[in-house]
């Protein structure tokens, strides 16, 4: 076991007190097959109200705990929605807000069944998101085994694109500009749970296989599902899929596009393990235009994940460079 | 319906947004019988750190959940603990806090199984409860009928009492006193939620009357009581039980310790209705001195609360009084 964040090993210390059991996925799985996960958003932490309108922070409170039960595979059924309000936060300032929230759950079809208001010195918004595991089966984290297909959905980095360009876009310009790189800024202020993606994978899979979402970096998935399952990975950077829009930003603020892929966080995106049989038989079906996953690499017995570009070695993956927002 | 807050319409305008048969009660009643509830403390709102230790300010975000689920004679099964910690905040800090929360946990018999830990300016401790209605009936705020007696566990104004006992204590003291008031002060510090009591009520009425937690104020519990049930009620300020501690405190603060009573909350005793059979054979019962509750009025058909003290006329009820945290 590696603890590399003060977080990591607090979580690891609670695991310890508890019985532990229900700690260490992105949900728990109460008896009854019943799924919960709960995400707190701290303004100045998670986000910045000069950034992300309120609307948008509504919105991701709930997205983020949504992505949680798509990690699991999961049906997403209820919410509870705690909010700590600034002292000074007008009636409009709070519709915006729960707009965002009901949104979100709307476009889930997730109910907010409770939760509570308090008052505070900065806008937290606390969510406590409960499902039901799908009936092809549960997906965790622990459960790749050697020779499966590392397969993810969606794209990665684009979420700290899109946070790189909207503070850009504050710093060079007094005026609201024209919108331009949609694609990221979207992704990073309303970021979209994949959970028909998930509920797609679980359905070929049968629950076999593992899956997480990489909220925390692409990076921090693949060295979590390494970890619980005690297998390593062989992944190549050339197939991980990065949008136009994050190559170009990364190029312009001189970064490597491979590293807010790889560390940057807050895509929301599925990270998986999927049988190679299983896989092939998707891949090959006629209804594999409809496959969301793109395969990057494969599980291996290694006990550590590797990179590689194309047949050559790649850098050394590097957990501490992770987006720190640690759930348990 | 008469919104007396501002938290309070703002959970009137979250009825209306959504589909509100959830909301409205100490928890919601999930389909598969299930209860689920969610507070959240914040520094400098729900607690000072000066007066409180970080022990006491786990307990108490753990009991004040479980005090929800009693509200509704239910059995707390599970819990989700999301931590906000301060930038500054070290590892023994961390676990004296959880120290607490697992303290009341296990006193309580329910499991930790999840939560998430984020950093931020102050320390903000969210709590989400699940439980399940009892096997005797689920107890609501909306079921009273006049005739029935209103009944309370406990005593009143202790906490509020303890509170002022504590800054007291630390205004006219450099050094830490000898221990006084141990009753105010540790109602104050260390709620204990009164759920073997509302396990005893609904074995007694099998879910018939109603039933809620008093924790923003006697007065709050039995307006809102009213206002849900289309009832009103008649209550004898002499029987509302007030503890020799509490009076004289509010001696001490020249306050009238009724008014510490009614208003001052964060007392997490509970406040019933109990048809008037059922109480009398209760009261008659062999095992009546196991009987945890106290009659303090009779539920009417006047649509308002009415204060009397023994046959005389007794104040108003000033709702707008009452300790504002507002869980819906």
């Amino acid at each position: 076991m590696t603890v590399v964040t003060r977080e990591h090993a607090l979580v690891e210390q609670i695991k310890e007190w508890t019985d532990g059991r229900f700690i260490g996925d992105d949900c728990a799985v109460l008896p009854g097959q019943q799924l919960v996960t709960a995400d707190t958003l701290v303004e100045g932490t998670h986000f910045l109200r000069a950034l992300s309108s309120l609307e948008d922070i509504g919105w991701k409170s709930v997205a983020v705990n949504l992505s949680d039960i798509a990690a699991m595979a999961g049906r997403p059924r209820y919410l509870v929605v705690c909010l700590t309000l600034p002292r000074v936060f007008s009636k409009e300032q709070f519709n915006r807000l729960y707009s965002g929230i009901i949104d979100c759950a709307n476009t889930y079809k997730v109910r907010i069944v409770g939760g509570d208001l308090t008052s505070g010195p900065i806008l937290v918004v606390n969510v406590t998101a409960i499902g039901d595991v799908h009936e092809s089966g549960c997906m965790l984290r622990s459960r790749a085994k050697p020779g499966e297909i590392v397969v993810v959905t969606g794209n990665f980095g684009a979420s700290t694109a899109g946070l790189w360009h909207l503070k850009q876009s504050q710093l060079t310009s007094s005026k609201p500009s024209a919108p331009r790189f949609l694609h990221c800024s979207e992704i990073h202020r309303r970021p979209k749970p994949k959970i028909a993606e998930a509920w797609s994978l679980v359905k070929q899979t049968n629950g076999q296989g593992a899956l997480m979402d990489a909220s925390d970096g692409l990076a921090d998935a693949l060295a979590q599902i390494s970890r619980a399952s005690g297998v390593g990975m062989d992944i190549d950077l050339q197939r991980i899929p990065i949008h136009i829009e994050t190559a170009r930003l990364a190029s312009d603020a001189r970064v490597n596009a491979y590293d807010w892929a790889l560390y940057g966080g807050e895509d929301y995106e599925l990270v998986g393990c999927v049988p190679e049989a299983v896989w092939e038989s998707w891949v090959n079906d006629h209804d594999s235009s409809e496959n969301p996953f793109t395969a990057i690499g494969r599980v291996t017995n290694s006990g550590s994940v590797q990179l590689r570009i194309g047949s050559k070695k790649g850098p050394e993956l590097d957990i501490a460079k992770c987006f720190q927002q640690i759930g348990f």
